[in-house]
Parts: C-alpha cells; structure tokens; sequence
C-alpha cells in the first residue's frame, strides 16, 4: 500500500507522553465517500458530491445529520488497522474496546523479540530500561493537570526538585526486574513463567482494527479528560492519522463534539 | 441468592496451579431446560422431559444434537457471571474474548484495595510476595509436561535441584518491586503511575459474564493443551463450576468431545 | 419462575396499535442493585443502599452517574428475555439490532403452527386475517400523527369516510395471500416456497434477549418518535416490563431522557 | 476502485436459483498475505512468500495451520462488502447473521424506488411480478432433492405436469398484492403501513459486510445442504467472488472441509 503514510506528527505528539511509543496506519478500507453511499442505500441514492464550508451540499448536510443522529450504520463500511508500540497497562485499557480484532505479540512465545530494544542506547551498547519499557518523563510525577480524573492527580504531589528520584526508582525498578527475567530465562525457565516479574510498563506490540464507527466511539472515551494520559496521547495520533484518510468525517465529528475534548476543555 | 455456592472443589483444584487465586459463580440464568425451551421455539414446541442415559427422551437427544451441529443460538438464552482473583497475564488472556462482559478494579484508582492480602503472611504480618502476585510453584519452573505448546516446555529446563532459586529470584524480584511502588506512592505519586513497575504476576479482581454457548466455546480454548497451565487452572474451575447448573449441556458437551482435553489427552 | 409476570398493562398498551400482539418477559438476571455491585468492583467495594428521592443514597448517586455519563459495563451484568408475536415488518426492525439472541418460529418447518390463530374468529370458525396478520387499525390509515418522520405521515391522507375501504383492501389482500398459501401447501409444495406469497405483516414469534445496557439503547432507538409506530408499541411495553424488575434504572433513564420520547414530547 | 469485478459467473449460478437476484463485491480489505502478516504478529516476524502446490512453502503450512486450528484472529483483518438484490425471506435469513454490518433499502421511505423494476417485462411494458418478486423456478415446487432437510423437500410432491399451474398460483397472489400496494398508496396511505400487503417474496436491495472470518462462518452455514436452496445460491456466488481476492484462503478452506458441503456431499 504505497499511500500508506508514516504518522510523523502522530509520532511526535505521543513521544512527548510515551517516549518509545509508536503507532502507523497499517491498511484502511472506505472513504467518506463511501459513507454517504452505505446511507443512501435506504433511499437508493448514491453520492451526489461535496460542497465547500460556504455552500455545504447535500452530501455534507447528510454527513452531518448521520453524526448528530448518531446513525452509526454507514461509518461501519470503513475500517482502520493500527500498528501500536504500547506499555501494557496502555494495551490493557486499549483491548477492554471489544468491536476491535487484535493480533498481539505474544510473551510466551516472542521472549526477546518483543522486548528487542530498537536501538541498545546504553553507554556500552546494553539494554536500557527505556529501550524496553516506559520511563515516565519527569513532569509525570506531579500527576495530570489536564485530567479531569481526581484520582489521577497527586494528592500529595511529590516536590518538583525530587522527580528526577522517582524516576530513578523506576528505572532501577526496571532493571531488576529485567535482570531476574534474564536469569530466569538463562536457566531455562520457560518464557511464560519468566515474564511474571516483568513490570506492567513493558512495551508490547499489536495490530487493532475497527470500523470507523467503532473508532469514533473510542476517540470519544480514550481522546478525554477522564482517560489516562498515555492511551490519550494515542488516541491523538488516531485521530490525526483518520483525519487524513476520512477529513470530512472527523472534522464534523470534532464540530459536533463527539469526539472528547482533552483537559480542561 | 441463596443457592449460589462456593466453588471448594474448583478451588482446590486452581490452588495447585495458581496459590492465592479465586473464582466463584457470582450469579446465572437459565438451565439445561431453558435451552430445550428456547431451541424449540422454532418449531412452536416446548419441553418434554429429561430420560435417562439407558433411555434417552427426545430432550436429550435434541441437546445432543444442538451440541454435535453447533446450532448456538439456544444455549445464549443461558448465562452465567464469575468473579475471579488472578494474575494480571491471566486477566490479559482471558480478556481478549470479546464476548464477555468484564467489571474489574482499577490500579488507577483503588491502589492498596487491590494488593490488599487477604491474610498477610510474613513472620511479622508483613506483606508476603505470595499475598499479592502469583509464586509460580517449584515444579512450574521446570515447564509443563501437560502441555500441547512446544514452547511452554523448558528447551532446557533447570537443574531440578535449583527450582528453589528460580523461586527465590521471583520473590526477590517482586519484593524490590512493591517496595518501588510503595516508594513512590509514598512520595505522592498518582496510583496511574507508580504500578508501572508492579509485575504482571500481580493479582487482580474482575467479574466476566457470558452466555452459556460462549462460556463453551471459552472452555474449548481454554480448558485445551496449548492454554497455558494457570489460565487452564480456572477453565478446570469454570468447567466445574457450570457442571453444577448445566449438568446435561456440560456432559453432553464433554461426551462430544467439544470441550478441549488438558494435555496429551 | 413463578415471579414472572403477565404484562396485562403492556399488552393493553400493545393492543390499540398492534392488535393480536403480544409480549411477556419470560425470564431475567439481576437487579439495579446488581448493578451497583457491577460497578463498585473498580473499587473493590459493595452495595450500601438506596436512599429516597428526598434523601439519595450514594448508591442512588452513583447509579444516576454511571447513566449520564455513559458507563454502560454495569448494565451488562443485568439480562431479560422477552417472548413475543409481531408481525414480520416489526420482526425485521427488531432484529435489526445485533447484541440480542434471537429464537424465532421457522416459516420453513412449522407452516400452519406460526400461523395458527389463537382463536379462529371467523362467522363459522374459520380463519379470519387478523387471526394471522397485522390488520392495520382505522386510523393507522391516516398517518402517524406522534411520529418525527415526515416520511410517516401520509402526504394527502385519505379521506377520513374512505378508511374503511382501505382496510377492507388491506383484509382483501390477506385473504387472497392466505387462499394461495394454502392452495399451494395442500398441493404438496414444501412451506419455505409457497410462504413466499404471505405478506410481511404476517404474525412471527420469537424469544429476544439482550443485557440492560443494550434494552436501554434499544428503548432510545425504539421507543422514540422517529420509530415506527407499530415497533414503538412494543417499545412502550418493553419499557414497561424492565421497570418492574429494574424501576430505579429504567426510572433514573427516562429522568435523565435516555430513553426517546413518543411523538413531539 | 477499478479492479472490483462484476459477478458474471456468481450471477449466472445465482440466475437459476433466483431470477432477477443480483449481488456483486462493493469493496474490501486485505490478502492472503495480510493475514500471514497479521498471525506472524504474535512472534514479531512477517509474511516469507508462497510455494507451490508441490512445494508449499512456510506461509502455506502456517495458512493451513490457521484455518484447522480455527485460529480466527487474522482472517478478522480482511473484509469485504456486497451488494445484494434479493428477496425479503432471504434478507432475514441473512441478516440473523449478528457479525455482519448492513445497509438495507428501506421500505418506509423508498417504496416504488426498492420495488422499481430494471426493467418492464409485461407486454404493454407493464409491471410483471418478476420484476419485484422471486417467482420460484418450476422445478421449485417439486421440493430441493440436493437439500439434507427433510422439511424442505415436498411431503407429496405437486405433480410434474402442475408445477406450471403452481406458479400461476404465485403470480396471481403477487399481481393481487401489487394491486393492493398500489390502491393503498394512491388513495394517499404511507409507504409504511401500505407495504404491509407485500410478500416475503419481494425483492429487497442490501449492502452485507464482514471480515473474512466471518464471511468463512457464514460459508460454513449457508453454502450447506440444510441450509435453504435461495440463500445458498448467494453463498456460492460469495464464495466464488471471495476466492478472486483470497484465493489461498478459499481454496484451503474447502480443502480442509470447513465450507460445507451443498447437497449429498
């Protein structure tokens, strides 16, 4: 699929949340065209064409009129595959969505492949903690001011000047962990045993597809103030990349406020 | 409702594999009758009463023969909800059936609720590694002989005179990370962020909710050889514990061979 | 199960637009505050409680917030089963939606036993068409005054002197279809080619089943003003049935106008 | 999309079965190879490259290996979607299928849109009944000899030299059901109560979509002795049109028995 595109911006928004993370469209199906031909089906009508933010056709008004109805049938006719480098706590929220088929990286079988650093970035060339798992960024600490999750703001929030502490406690938290994986595994141990002391940061990788229907009814849960702030950082960089593959259908959709606003919007 | 019962044989059963884990039938409906009732609905009949195995009535046969040409829809009008302690790898497996309806606790929000040990084990009524994540036992270190997956089999399994220490890795490993965690709580940061580093050993409670005829097709992958061995611990359980209010659909299943035989079986 | 009731009350309902209709809840799971249990295990907490509407509870408090703010999981732990006659147009509709079971009458094997009258009304006993099939009621010719559908209303309805006429088309109609079916039945062509001629508002009957969370999208479908008024019958009832097991849910939801409104409401 | 083909030869089989029914392939998603791509996901590798029959390669095992071990997670990652002209009693068997998305012409609004012929057939250029019914085939009224339900083949058959007397039977009930339609909606009643007259045979026009493995679901069900000669009809021509885009896929499946069989085999 030639026209398949990196997601660059998509990237550079999640790196900022989830340094590690990545995510890339991987096939799609439809268009908006194809949208308003599944709805014109009940009439038998087809697509008459689009018009312009100043003289919106009859095609727009329908596009908008199936979103505000929430007539959700015709946005089933397209579909979206994701491929996704996530820490599994952001997996485990991801796959509770389930009108999604995934295909995941398995920790039974993979061993080091899934833990396989994309580049060995310590000082020797060895594994460092954030080749293979999330290191949250300093400011994390604090909690999430943009959260509209009491729970997800520090009670107590830690003294900005011992950040850096915490995240040593991860990190070495990360290493021991990795060390008594290997161990296991030197051993003999089988990989599905092993992998129980791995930590819940640990990045995996899988591909998730939905309709467009379903995707927009998870920007609409997981692009929102109550989300954790990582899954959001992923659902940003959904919704840009299905912005370019369906503009019309996400930007009405964004009008219409169906898609969460993140924060203290 | 009274007559929901303590699954002690299903637990009995799920404490060799997974010590510390739990399930119980949380509540159902239906029964063995209801799914002749539903089945019969196509014909405009109803039931007609039970045989015996050396004279079998025409309800046992039309079960039979449901269960032998997967004609599914009759045993949906059945349900049945379990609430389960397990590791979170296993709440990851089982989760990744669509067909169940999942209410599980939060590690963003209930922190220590979750970890909370039933009984806390240590000399001084400390916390035990045991009483918050899954100690693989000592043969579990050696593979599974049970097992369909070549991979789950130890390519070269431990000296069996040092399973001990493989254990012991694994207790060190969680205790450094529980004591990260709570580090980091203690600091005040967000419940969301410290359980980065707490293993995939750690437990966690949900209830999963089915349908009879997707509760089987959930013990004919799951109650099977290539399942890994804890999460099979619970099919046994489930099995078992469906067995009590299905008894002709659950044997008759079995008879047929459409729920999947544990290891070389 | 002997608590199960008659719906006398939704049967009335159901009979001035759907005469010969029926609906009874033939079984159900759970209760609201099963579903405050459902939605307390995030937290690892329990049940407290109701209030009165004077002084809410923290239940009532949390059941009112898990509605608004779409929290649908809890509501899945919650079944009912509805037995129901409908004619096949209403049929198509309902089964339209996808998270239900579904038991229905067969028009390939049970051929006379679908549409065996209930009684035979006719002057000598015989069958009369609304014995069968949905005679549409006088007024019913004129459009649809409630309805949001413009579609609906009829454009230049008749003439309010020439209803009769059209419903003596209607039984006419019926009557021929009735005399063919049988015609070619007691020729010995097989039932699922000589149906063929009956027409869809033929009585079906089937069982449907669907979670809390699904009646309750299915009643914001169904029982609203841009429904078919014959399917919104059945709505009403529908709505009617869950409040008696379910009265703070189905209560809470219409306060909250989760649940369409009828006509210009 | 330039290479989606007509259905010349899925028509031509479905035209002996049902006359004037069409269905031809709107869209879809995905290869044989995307589906070794989205398995191999689970050990982080990618697809190798077909064999030959003689010499079949790894992807071919791992195909093979997929479709026995009803390993349905990959095949989710392909789609497609058809579109269907068919009659009402066909829809509903069709639309029992609750994995599929729809798009159907709608019968409250299109009215004479849906029952508009692709052309007059009757002498004065006329409305004839096989431009908006199925009008079953002689040897229709002598029951299914291919089929395994014994429902569906004729207790006591017609005799051979009525069956032309049989279908006169029909069309006459068909002409009396259009006139009616017609009256009714000319004295001004709304499509929606008017079309209550219509038979099940009358033509309705879809959009059906699903993912492969779905569709391979539906084969197993539909194209399948018991299944009803009209629907399977449609399924041989969907079996026929997917075989052109997942032809490894198709023809595996039929090798490894997992589409039934039609009739006797």
């Amino acid at each position: 699929l030639a026209d398949i595109f990196d997601a660059h911006d998509a990237h550079d928004a999640l790196c900022g949340a989830v340094p590690g993370g990545t995510i890339r469209m991987a096939d799609y199906m439809g268009s908006d065209r194809a949208i308003i031909e599944a709805a014109r089906q009940s009439t038998g009508g087809t697509a008459r064409g689009w018009g312009t933010p100043e003289s919106p056709s009859g095609d727009d008004r329908l596009l908008r009129h199936l979103l505000r109805s929430r007539h959700t049938g015709p946005f089933e006719f397209c579909e979206a595959v994701f491929e996704v480098r996530a820490p599994i706590f952001v997996a485990r929220q991801w796959m509770r969505h389930r009108t999604q088929s995934y295909a995941e990286a398995s920790g039974r079988y993979t061993g080091d492949m899934v833990l396989q650093p994309p580049t060995r970035t310590g000082p020797e060339g060895e594994v460092a903690p954030r080749d293979w798992a999330w290191v949250p960024p300093l400011d994390r600490f604090l909690g999430d001011p943009e959260t509209k999750n009491k729970q997800a703001r520090a009670a107590a929030a830690p003294n900005p000047g011992t950040v850096r502490d915490c995240q040593t406690i991860v990190e070495n938290a990360y290493t021991e962990a990795w060390c008594a994986y290997q161990e296991l595994v030197d051993r003999g141990v089988p990989l599905e045993v092993a992998r129980t002391v791995l930590p819940v940061g640990t990045f995996t990788k899988f591909r998730a597809k939905a309709n467009l229907h379903n995707w927009l009814k998870w920007l609409s849960l997981r692009n929102e103030g109550h989300a954790q702030r990582e899954i959001r950082a992923y659902a940003v960089a959904v919704e840009d990349l299905l912005r370019r593959k369906f503009p019309r259908t996400i930007r009405t959709a964004r009008d219409l406020g169906l898609i969460g606003s993140v924060g203290g919007e």
